[in-house]
Formats: structure tokens, sequence, C-alpha cells
């Protein structure tokens, strides 16, 4: 889970997903609307009989503010809660398991702040089942094939690991940044990502405002996924002043075709 | 406003109400359902502009637990926030202004826990414009008139209150009291009251279950009701695993007839 705002669980309710499904939430910095709901999520997870451990990621006063607070509204908690401190200022490996690595990535807001870079760890190669036959390999040979390796035939013969298997599946990649003043410190992180959402908090009408707070335009999100060379953008974080969000794709789209809206409950595959 | 619970602001939002006309917030006890919104909204008051100061009255943790999150995270609040602490062992008053006092009922639940009275102060008394004419009584005494005193002429002539006046409109009252156990301490505080509302987390069938976590039955919020004469009761703060509410019902009105069901956004005139 990526940042927890108020009513984060309220949200999941009503969107019947289980949130003791999630064992990491990532947290990209201390504004009210990206961290006031884990209170309440964590108290939720408690009662619902979690027992599963938790880990927080996120600046280190993350733990130093709300530690006090789990300490005492979550008395008894059947679940440990864990926090890691990252270093919002170098884009450093936070997570990694088999299948994904997770990255921070320093942004340019008025606190400190990071955003997220979801990588999947590289893909197996696929066996070409009609080779494996050809050569009658045994199937303990099969693993290191899919790793890249050649097979050696009982007689010596070596079969090249191009002929047994073609390339995996690419890996996807997602990165999240937000909030952000627009950086191209960035781009290198987050170059040829699958999916990049960047927020897009105001309009260009708006650009000295987003200026003074932070923030970035909808256009500014359009430049950094276009220098990013990234497969496709989605903004958001939209000021509430927007009563149609489609000014936004508009200007957004000026510069990057492929961009859509962020909205509620909404669910992209990469 | 009584209580804050998490999405407060956003239910404030859905109603259109302004919650920048609430000046005082009265926090029973420290359950997150009951406090998690603090942050929330006061954040929000802050961004909406709020200068007018805003007072929350609860235990003295209150303060402790929170003060640091919105040092951290209202930095800037452009209006005062005033934490007042009060005795949850006895009734207080703790709030008073020209129409409306309120008083603190200790509660018994599992942690320091206090409802709230409203009683309207006594309200004057009501002219009798005809009578006024007929003494010829001028306007700058008409305010003690209406307060009770007695009318003497430039004659001399005692004209005794009641000749002048009909009694004021009566004062009105209303108690919340949540979460609790059933306790007869709270009958002398709440006796007579228009509107009493009394939590009734489960029904008969789990009445085991609410006296180990300390909360009521719908019959035991009724007996409450009926032992202290209430006016009309309405009951709330179901859990969750009563689908369908009319089970509460139909046993709180076994023991007191005029109980109602509490609902989101119910509005209910006294």
């Amino acid at each position: 889970m990526i940042d927890c705002g108020e009513g984060a669980q309220l949200q999941f309710r009503r969107t019947k997903l289980n949130f003791n499904r999630i064992y990491d939430i990532f947290i990209s910095h201390l504004h009210g609307d990206h961290c006031f709901g884990l209170l309440g999520l964590i108290s939720s997870m408690g009662m619902l009989g979690r027992t599963a451990p938790l880990t927080i990621y996120g600046h280190r006063d993350l733990e130093v503010l709300f530690k006090p607070l789990f300490d005492f509204f979550c008395k008894g908690l059947p679940f440990d809660v864990k926090f890691i401190a990252y270093n919002p200022n170098i884009s450093e490996l936070i997570y990694e398991d088999r299948s994904i690595q997770v990255y921070t990535i320093p942004l340019n807001h008025r606190i400190p702040t990071a955003g997220f870079l979801f990588r999947e760890t590289i893909r197996e190669r696929h066996i070409l089942k009609e080779m494996i036959d050809f050569y009658n390999i045994p199937l303990k040979c099969i693993p290191a094939i899919k790793k890249g390796e050649d097979y050696v035939t009982p007689d010596g013969e070596t079969v090249v690991n191009e002929r047994l298997t073609i390339p995996p599946t690419p890996s996807r990649s997602y990165a999240y940044c937000s909030d952000t003043a627009p950086t191209d410190k960035i781009i290198p992180i987050i170059k040829d990502v699958d999916l990049l959402y960047h927020e897009a908090t105001f309009a260009k009408s708006e650009s000295k405002r987003a200026k003074s707070t932070m923030h970035s335009t909808a256009e500014d999100a359009a430049t950094v996924a276009k220098k990013a060379n990234v497969k496709k953008l989605i903004i958001g974080h939209y000021s509430a002043r927007y009563s149609d969000d489609r000014v936004l794709l508009n200007e957004a789209r000026l510069v990057f075709d492929n961009t859509i809206l962020a909205d509620e409950n909404m669910c992209i595959e990469i």
C-alpha cells in the first residue's frame, strides 16, 4: 500500500478489499492527506484479528510521531508493527522479495518526501517444451535452464540456452511520485517505467501557486513522463478547485498523449 | 460537536455542513472511533482559513497524545486550539454560554469515559403585551419583568409578575451517553431530559459480550431511559454484526416505547 490518508480503511471496506492482506505500507511524506489513516487502519486490522506483522516505511519522524499513539490506542495489538526509516535524499532499495524490488525516489516538496519505484525482479526465461523433449532433458536441470544456463548432454555436447528457451516476459515497473515540484533528478530513476503516477495538483493557470506550494501542474507531470520515456502516465492529487478534471487531462495530453486521470478505486493492469 | 471519529471531515463535506461553525468539540473517551478524526478535521479547518479559536474538551491524555501531532502537522495553523481536561469521575459544568450549559456524565467503560448533558439555561418569561399596555409600563422595565420581577407603578402599587407574564418555554435538554455499560449512577444526572442518546452496541443475545466489553444492550439502554423518565431515547453505536438494526429497536421498545434508531446524518428537533 502506498500512502494512507484519512478514511483509507473506510474506502477499503467499501471496495470489499481485504486490508489484512497488506504487509507493507510505504508512506511518501508526513502531510496529513498521506498518513492520517494509519491509526484507524492499524486499529481495525487488530480488531479483525490480524496476526501477520506489518511494516511501515517512512521518514524517521513517522515513528516518533505515531508510535506513542499506536502504543496508547492499539494496546494489545495481536500483531507487530515495524517502522523502517528511509533516507528521503537518495534513491535506495528499501524492500525486496522474490518477485519485486522497491526503491525510493527523492522528490522535491515542502518537507522531506520520497516517491517509490516498484520493479519486478528479472523473470525466468520460458522453456521451449519441444526442445526439452527432443534432448530428453531431465526435470532437475530445468530450473538452471530457466535462469539462462546451457545444457550439456550425457555425451558432453553443449546445447546453448537460446535453443532451449525464449526470453522472459519483460519485468514490469511502476513509479509513484507524489507530492513534488517537477524535478529532473528523478528522470534517470524512473526511466522507461511501464506506468508513472505523477501528481498534477494544478492547471497551467495556477502555475505560480504550484511553484510556491512545491506541487506540479499537469503539464509538468507530462513533461517528466516524456523526458523519462515512460509508457503510460497517470495523474492525480488534483486540487479541489477543479470540478472538471479534464482541464488537467487536456493540458497533460498536449505534452504526453498516453495520459489518464486517476480516480477513486481505479484498477490498472500493467 | 460531540466526538470525532475517523472521516468526520469527509462526512461534513458530504452533508455540506460548514464545520468552521464548530467552536467546541466534546470528546467522550480516547478510543479511536471517537477521536481519530480530530487531526484531519483541524488540519482542514486551518486550510479553509479558519481564524476562530477551537476548544476541545476531553480526558487529560487527549492533549498529551495529540498535541505533538497538531504541532507537527498543523504548523502555522491560523487559529488557536485549546484543550480543556475534564474529570471523568464526576459530573461537572464544563461549558456555559448565554443559552446553554454542558455538564459531564461519568460513564462506565473500559477506559475513563464521560457523556455530556446539554441543558438550555432557564429561558425568560413571556410578556403579556396587553397587560404591559394596560399598566403603561415603560420599555426599560421589561427585561426585569421577563426575568420574573414584579412591577411597581408610579403610584406605588405592586403588580405581581404572574399578572404580566406567562411561564417561559421549557428549557430543552439532551444527554449523550456513549460508550458505557449500563449504570444507575447516571439516572439522577439525566433525569427527565428531552432526548437521551444511549449506546446500544449489542442485542440481548450478546449480553455476555456486552458485559465483558463494558457496552450496553438495547434493552439496557431502554431501561436507563425508563428509569430516568426521559422523553425520547435514541440508540446507536451498533455492532457491525447487525445487518438489520431493527432487532435492537424492537428489544428497546419492549422496555421504552419512544425509542428511535440513530442513523447517518440524522437530524432531530428537540
